[in-house]
């Protein structure tokens, strides 16, 4: 192979530097192969016109990157892949698989529980940012702000949380990226390797994942006799991720008595009650006793948008400030510009509008969902009846199992996340959660059709294989 | 003491729950105070013609959110603080001292590492937002979003990456709460307790912090010889906070090589890169081998609006990968508002306007900064000269201590930041950090007047106690 680099004296890159560059483009393009001898640097040099230290540094640089390696008295030769010799990703990454992502994807999608973007109130979102530009008060914004949170907007939560009565007289608030932060920076102030938390089973997956990153040990939470030895208790008391159903009043007292009574710190999760569609509201369990000690977590994701990634939690001051010190070594502090655009957002009213056009819409979705499951599924399935939020929980019968018919549903252009996804303790492989919240009334009543034909089919082959007599081995 | 709630059996709310927060908020105010009684339960229900066990449930509930304890035969009596009897926070939450946050106030404040806000773009800034607006993609921005960034801003920085030619073949790029997150992802995924990582020695805090609170094994990396046993090496090459040194050529040369050879994580911190007011511009790390599997991190923080959280990390696909499942449990992924916004600003040329302005006006504080600490720093005293980026880096003569200093400085209406804040293995205690970019002239210049003369006042002090010869105990 003939070597003809442009190399420019006048240029500011040193020549050895340039040489380097050339040989690199070679090799990364492929031209020059694994194995391939380079010309002897005298050689190169004299065909070059070059100084023969010019192309030992060239070499040497060369080798630094991993380009080529040197045999002395044999020359240099292209090395093998350099990735093999950068760190040992694999060694240095190795993960538990709980961490594996669960994402699904499908034309029809019931495997997100979020709100249809379609029924986003765009004009309303385009009014609230105009006038938070003409508000005068961009450069505040714009600048390095506080860990706790963009402080009007803090203190129109603390005041909300004042007149719904869930804030304590020894709390505090802070804002985090979603719920999902909220859940990160509890479990980093709270769980360490062996922390013994109970949690709801099946539970959402983010909120178990995170848990055992943190080295918990997770307890499935039916009744409160499971809790014994627990430091955290975490409930979702209205329309649950993922069964969608809602903890009755008594059980919230239970549960409330037992945190107490073992000083477990008792977490709320309720980034849903105000999608209820039907039924009476029941208070928080943080409204029950504000004083108590119990921690709320609250977003803005699935009243309104999940993209501007907005939550907060309330709770005791000496939690939140450890929280809000955590936050600051995580991210420093959440986006400023979009907490005041979801200020004005929701201090104009137009959150409220929006919140009733949701219910509306859920309403009518979650009919939609329980008539199709009723209609479509084989006979002996189950499902929750949720008065509200954006999930349903469906169990198949004959032990059918809903993560190997996953990927039939999803040939037929059906997602849904199978129940294993949600497993503390119980292997839920039977069950799946349907997040009808951001799908059409349409495509619900259609994708659950396609369900229960993929489950029945199912079902149907079972059964035959179960009642044929299977033929001698021969 | 005589009750008179106002209970209303029409409303939703049973009586005992309303009884019940009658009382709670006689004690929430101090109306009724520790140990007091309250009526026996037949006496109250007499009074207020309840039923007796309308009563028996209010001061149950009482009981349970630990307002009242009970003692039979004697009544019920106000509890002593409630917050004494939720979670033990103290134990709980026991966390090492090094996450002490180190902010500090003063009307001329040195101690943050921000950009001036009145140079922000704020038509710019507007303009963006309101293209942003009219796009039509608003409700795919506001809707959750896949964790690695929002795609069209990771394709427009994978794009300038490639350009610049700081993206490796095997290289992807993920986008991050700012540095910061950067930095807490990459601790996550590559830490464990006693994982040895050497980092520069004075080092940014919030650098130290977060790696120490993944268990990391800290050193001061001096000279490549440091870093036997290391797994990471953690550089900022370009004006490094908080000296605002470079790193010399031949340094990231042998750090790269270094780095190679011990199969290191070499992580090169250039958030401040775009920030060279003077001298000729250096190549990153990753420009100079970007196939070598080093990790680059980079921000729009310091270069426009730290309030929008935005940063991103480039670097070997695996490493990539976890980080970004990491991400999603950690808050889903950024606010994609922010970042439609931030693409916006910089591919319509106005981040490069931007760019061009804030270093004139850095250009103009630094030499500022650098005649002040000439003539106002005591005699004795040495500094940095850095030659772009955002901070000075000051040591004081004869022991003086920035750290005791700070209290005085702070009374005269001058903060900084002590050098101890800085510390991994030297002390820097007659170190500070003086962050000049984010000061206006004028105030630079009085700022440090003020601090020359507190140190000088320190230094005499001290001086003359050492000169003048104690008198007899007596």
């Amino acid at each position: 192979m003939q070597f003809q680099p442009e190399l420019d004296s006048e240029l500011e890159e040193p020549l050895y530097r340039q040489l380097s560059a050339y040989f690199a483009r070679l090799i990364e393009s492929g031209k020059l192969a694994t194995g391939e001898r380079l010309p002897a640097t005298r050689e190169l040099a004299g065909q070059l016109g070059l100084n023969r230290t010019t192309v030992s540094a060239a070499y040497e640089l060369l080798e630094t990157e991993g380009l080529i390696t040197g045999h002395v008295g044999r020359g240099s030769f292209v090395a093998a892949r350099r990735i093999a010799q950068g760190p040992d990703w694999e060694r240095l990454l190795a993960r538990p698989a709980w961490q594996a992502s669960w994402a699904s994807a499908a034309p029809i999608s019931f495997s997100a529980s979020r709100p249809p973007e379609d029924l986003f109130p765009i004009e309303d979102f385009r009014k609230s940012v105009a006038e938070v530009l003409a508000s005068g008060r961009l450069e505040a914004m714009l600048q390095l702000g506080p860990p706790g949170g963009y402080e009007p907007l803090r203190q129109y939560l603390l005041e909300e949380a004042r007149q719904e009565g869930s804030l304590g007289a020894e709390d505090d608030l802070l804002i985090t990226n979603g719920c999902q932060q909220a859940l990160d920076l509890l479990r980093r102030v709270l769980v360490r390797t062996g922390t013994r938390v109970a949690i709801e089973d099946p539970v959402y997956p983010g909120l178990k994942n995170v848990l055992r990153e943190g080295g918990a040990e997770l307890v499935g939470f039916q009744d409160v006799a499971r809790t014994a030895g627990a430091a955290i208790l975490m409930l979702t008391p209205n329309f649950q991720n993922p069964t969608g159903l809602t903890m009755p009043l008594e059980s919230r007292e239970l549960a409330l008595r037992t945190a107490r009574d073992q000083r477990m710190v008792l977490v709320e999760n309720d980034i849903y009650s105000r999608l209820r569609y039907e039924g009476e509201a029941q208070p928080a369990i943080k409204q029950m006793a504000p004083g108590a000690g119990t921690v709320l977590l609250r977003s803005f994701s699935k009243i309104s948008f999940p993209g501007l990634r907005l939550g907060w939690v309330i709770g005791p001051r000496p939690l939140i400030a450890a929280m809000r010190e955590t936050k600051q070594l995580t991210d420093l502090h959440s986006d400023q510009f979009s907490q005041a655009v979801m200020l004005r957002f929701a201090e104009s009213g137009r959150l409220a509008a929006h919140q009733a056009r949701a219910i509306a819409a859920g309403q009518e979705r979650l009919q939609v969902a329980l008539a199709s499951v009723a209609r479509w599924l084989p006979a002996g399935s189950r499902w929750t009846r949720p008065q509200g939020g954006l999930n349903l929980w469906v169990t198949l019968p004959d032990g059918l199992d809903s993560g190997t018919l996953l990927a039939r549903a999803q040939r037929e252009g059906v997602a849904y996340l199978p129940g294993n996804l949600f497993a503390v303790e119980r292997p839920h492989t039977s069950s799946l959660r349907l997040s009808f919240g951001g799908v059409a009334p349409e495509q619900i009543a259609r994708g659950i059709e396609i369900l229960g034909q993929v489950f029945e089919d199912e079902r149907k082959t079972r059964q035959w294989a179960e009642e044929t007599p299977m033929p001698a081995m021969v």
